[in-house]
């Protein structure tokens, strides 16, 4: 039987169209998998219309609810218990789906999903978990959003669960781990970053590299960057809109001269292929990792594309679960400590 | 009488030669300028010997301590009482010199610049000021690293004096003020952004528009963005991380193919416009924003053509102290609040 994917239909800027043309883009790379779309059915039904090959790949499931951006996570747990949301988490809770992909509200989505599909054993705060472009090709950055406020014990749980994904996603084989920070200097940070490098230094079979600063993320210093969610999230953000800048800098100023016009056109193949390294939407698709299900958060703001993305991170995660294993040797490890 | 502007030597990684270089560099824009140079004199002099011009303009200091990164602030207050960052601030203090420029520990310089040049009637904590580039030009992100942990108390006073310095520097004439947090939507944030955004929302004549992503600071969706010195210095640090990544990756990309080495030699003006615009050693050189005198903090790794624009940033500060005037203003706005 082929995977099944769950999709909150009614998440994200420009849901419901971005979502289901995003599935239809993930269709035509994976072909061996399922959709269960949970939403309006209306809506749905009209939007599907366009796109036979994933109608034909999907059931509807009706949702009377759903959790907009602006919606409070306790709302989201108590209130809305017909979300679309809701309602694609658990079908993965109760096994008819494999994973499930929402591009909605990420306080809410973290906190129907810690209920529902529940923590890991020893695991406090399960984090989201995205990879970032670095000159040697991919770190992991955790927390990018899901715990705004961290402790010391927090983070040094995130380190563990970063350096499990690092060895098992990317296979490195002793991943570094560096804690972001101010600085780099020992004495470097306020209390909570100073007392989870003390956390750090002592779990065994890690290779804790110290604090990193936010330039080491692209250059590459660490595998894994360890940071509470709201760093993290405006570091990621950050990121993606230097990286936007930047392009429109670029195209800017080659338009503005007949040289620069054709210089683009010259080196056109180039320009794509740096675009393509460098386009946040290829990164788009976070992990939520310390559940014991498969759940992935897309970029609220994503396109077709980038939803495409979140996807195939979710299927890829899905296809190899026995040989990733995550959440077994994150247990593990996390009971050593 | 010319300005003068005293310089600690020995901050900075690559202190004393990047100093003295930046010195010379912005000696060669800005004639009329003299230094005093706080530091080792025998290391001085040696170096100065490569600058005879520089030589000519300046006076040396000895000191015979040095703050350096892993210095704790306490011990750069309590115990170094000759170092040469310390004795470079006091010249402001005593009015020898009109502004003071370090490259040194951030930490220890702010506290010594409170102690010595006190703060602003009414603010609690000064904060670092730095221009960053977006689409429509620069917009003031403060804090960017003295305040590691801020109250939202704290939070609304670094958005009166962005303001002001928006209306002043900028020339800007109702600048929007935006407070960092992980989403725009009111419920988004942690308790402290929260109850600052209220207290943001009491200030008078001020064109509060609410929370901004890490993405909005280069599109420039606000020309302040306020934040705590912790989430100001990474992502200030992850912006000029991603710029030397991205750029590393075109120059690669474009050495890597025939095509690409012709597009890059047809546009190489363009490329040399592109880098000029975004190079972030253009826009150091960081105010420390809240204190009676004019303290520049330039970073840490920063080179000679760096060194030279935190230099010019303090020419220019000092030469328009009667008409920029930001001290009084600040006061007299934060005595409405």
């Amino acid at each position: 039987m082929s995977l099944c994917v769950s999709l909150d239909v009614m998440g994200g800027d420009q849901a419901p169209s971005i979502v289901l043309d995003g599935a239809e883009l993930a269709l035509q790379e994976v072909k061996d998998v399922r959709f269960h779309l949970y939403g309006d059915k209306n809506l749905i039904k009209s939007q599907l219309s366009k796109h036979p090959f994933l109608s034909s790949k999907s059931e509807i499931f009706h949702c009377t609810e759903v959790v907009t951006s602006d919606t409070k996570p306790v709302d989201a747990l108590r209130r809305l218990k017909d979300s679309s949301m809701r309602r694609a988490i658990e079908a993965v809770a109760e096994g008819k789906c494999d994973a499930v992909v929402s591009a909605g509200n990420t306080g809410a989505y973290m906190a129907l999903s810690k209920i529902t599909l529940k923590s890991l054993d020893g695991i406090d705060r399960p984090a989201i978990a995205a990879l970032l472009p670095t000159v040697h090709g991919y770190c992991i950055g955790l927390d990018m959003g899901a715990n705004l406020e961290c402790t010391a014990e927090n983070l040094m749980q995130f380190a563990v669960m970063g350096d499990v994904m690092a060895r098992r996603m990317l296979g490195v084989k002793n991943p570094t781990i560096g804690l972001l920070n101010v600085g780099t200097e020992e004495v470097k940070g306020h209390a909570i970053v100073q007392h989870a490098s003390q956390l750090m230094k002592e779990i065994p079979d890690i290779n804790y590299v110290g604090f990193v600063e936010g330039d080491d993320i692209n250059h590459g210093v660490a595998d894994v960057v360890v940071t509470d969610g709201f760093t993290g999230n405006v570091s990621l953000k950050t990121l993606e809109g230097a990286a936007q800048f930047i392009f429109s800098t670029i195209r800017n100023t080659m338009e503005s001269s007949i040289l620069g016009k054709l210089s683009y056109l010259v080196g056109h193949k180039s320009f794509k292929n740096i675009k393509n390294r460098l386009d946040p939407r290829k990164y788009n698709g976070a992990t939520f990792l310390g559940l014991k299900g498969i759940a992935v958060k897309s970029h609220g703001g994503a396109d077709a594309v980038a939803f495409a993305n979140a996807i195939k991170v979710a299927i890829n995660l899905a296809k190899n679960s026995d040989t990733l294993n995550l959440g077994q040797e994150i247990e593990e490890k996390i009971k050593e400590l």
